[in-house]
């Protein structure tokens, strides 16, 4: 994440981790969500938090996840169910039910299939916001397994070339454990910034580069400057030249599998029209679908030399000498490992605003304020 | 692939892809491959041609294999091996034998284990060169299953902020089914650009874009230019700004998948450190470490309804009204496709020097000269 889309310390009220859990715990319960579950959503967004993934923390994201709850749009307690099941394979239907939530249930079942076939994938269908897609891939972690997880949005990303956005910014999240090195952890938007991260850097004022958006017409605007009022948001690799075609390719990938292999659809779909006649309904454009995978180590490999490897390799890439003008090189999932350590020793930065926010929901849901 | 990196028509021979294959296989059969193996990799060689991936078809590839089967460097009679196995997955020995041959042959498992399980994925150590990946990728098709191809090679890319490449091109190939559409193929370096493509940019003498190497102190060069004589590939993204961390940490995955899972090590393995004991002599420097994988659309949902939503998005994608100054938006594996449709009726444009080399080889290794 790009530090200037951080808020700065002189705006920051430094909070609990455990304390930050329990009120976005209570938050959630109030607005109908049973407490298991709720304790199990305050734990995927406190968690991104803590690993400095603030797009997709409670400043960010709690305040959307209780406007959903209370219009409707989120279903509080989803009756999700297994549609279709092979030894290696599920189709989870979400009913509705906020990923952060049904994410690491699907996880749950893709582990076990692994446990017992070597791999274990899951398709969700009918789902709602997944949070930080590496929280459900880190869960195969503990179990010697890589895990993967990516899910599919609402259409909000330009495909190479196009002037209309037929994307979301589709992550891709994969976790795969290390002996005595943090575990290796990607996650990454397949457009060139997470959507959140733009309205970090709209909050905040923040300059933007040039390939991150582009103007109305699809247009790339290739200036750093200001975000734009009205703009479209690349793929990443920004231009055909730089690889773009890359960016929307994984993006359509993502989409496949997540959206299209869970008979979920996909993003742009038609609300009425088209030949899936079974999953209209819950249309890509209503809700978010995706896909969560575990492969077990053993299966491949022996797990303790596999483990060897993983830390003589990440070892060698942090040792790789650094080109002028930086400091050192960094392996996926060190910056964010680098800030848990950080925030769980000094707390989790919050903006004034958010925990202004904060205030207000405690008296207006009549729950502690604890921060 | 840049039009610039393709040869040009006045410099071209056009030959029939049937004759090519019959040439390239009767050359393998030369250097000691048997005969059924010597089809299989004519025709993987072939089918990068004939699909318009010139960096990955005959004229960049095969006198590399020769050359490759004379010094000993591939088996030409590998006795590949299962050395693990699950009900979902396999990990393969390849014994110094050619991706392009054993590639299929792994790919066969992977779909035979998807076949009862719903999912297959196969890891192969102790590689040599897996040619086009969405080739085996694509094997997947005729069984209405996603493929998956991924190769990790040696070390040639910058990790974000390096100055020594750690990592290959390592590339990621997803081949999908659709109904009436031509399939959904997408195969991309994790690189911004495939090693073999600069290969062809030397020869034809074109201008790269900026973005696409650095300097050998690792600084990207951002202005277009002829290739340098010395320089080190950026990972897709190019710089820090622009997401290189995403195709830096891609190609981490590959190299997971493909090489640490399956025994093979990693791209800049030391030949005799490390604690991976039993890995060494076959390590990523010496060879290439690859993964194929299988996922039925049976196992996940129904056929019928997946190809018709796929036609439907397919096209969907490509009715995307165009920006400024572009004719169309186009899908992944749409040009490929086009080139194939296109080289079929036409054939397949050699570069005059590289028929040069048929007909030396032809004299050479005393077999007839059909093209």
């Amino acid at each position: 994440m790009l530090q200037q889309f951080k808020v700065h310390e002189e705006d920051a009220v430094r909070v609990d981790a455990e304390a930050l859990r329990h009120m976005v715990s209570a938050i959630l319960e109030k607005v109908g969500v049973p407490p298991e579950d709720a304790a199990l959503g305050a734990d995927c967004l406190v968690a991104a938090d803590l690993r400095g993934v603030d797009s997709h923390g409670v400043s960010n994201m709690l305040r959307y996840y209780v406007t959903g709850y209370t219009s409707g749009q989120i279903n509080p307690r989803p009756q999700w169910s297994v549609v279709r099941e092979t030894p290696a394979t599920a189709t989870v239907d979400c009913d509705g039910g906020l990923g952060i939530i049904i994410g690491p249930k699907a996880m749950e079942i893709a582990i076990h299939k692994a446990e017992n076939t070597g791999l274990g994938m899951v398709t969700m269908n009918n789902g709602r916001h997944m949070g930080m897609a590496s929280y459900h891939a880190m869960l195969a972690l503990k179990h010697d397994m890589v895990g993967v997880c990516m899910t599919a949005v609402g259409a909000g990303v330009l495909p190479t070339f196009g002037r209309e956005p037929r994307l979301g910014t589709n992550p891709i999240a994969v976790a795969v454990p290390a002996g005595k090195e943090p575990p290796f952890v990607l996650d990454i938007a397949t457009s060139v910034v997470a959507a959140n991260k733009l309205g970090i850097a709209r909050r905040l004022g923040a300059t933007i580069p040039g390939g991150y958006v582009a103007d109305m017409d699809g247009t790339p605007i290739m200036e750093p400057g200001p975000l734009p009022d009205q703009y479209l948001v690349l793929p990443f690799g920004s231009t055909r030249e730089m690889g773009s075609h890359k960016g929307y390719g994984l993006a359509c990938v993502v989409e496949i599998l997540c959206g299209i292999l869970s008979g979920g659809g996909y993003a742009f779909m038609p609300e009425g029209g088209g030949s899936a006649g079974a999953i209209r309904g819950f249309a890509g454009r209503g809700g978010a679908r995706h896909m969560v995978a575990a492969y077990s180590i053993e299966a491949f490999t022996d797990v303790a030399e596999f483990k060897a490897t993983m830390d003589e390799w990440l070892q060698g890439l942090k040792a790789t000498p650094p080109a002028p003008g930086h400091e050192r090189v960094l392996v996926p999932g060190q910056p964010e490992h680098e800030a848990e350590q950080e925030r769980r020793a000094r707390g989790i930065p919050l903006h004034k605003e958010v925990i202004g926010w904060f205030q207000d929901i405690s008296r207006e849901l009549a729950i502690p304020y604890l921060l």
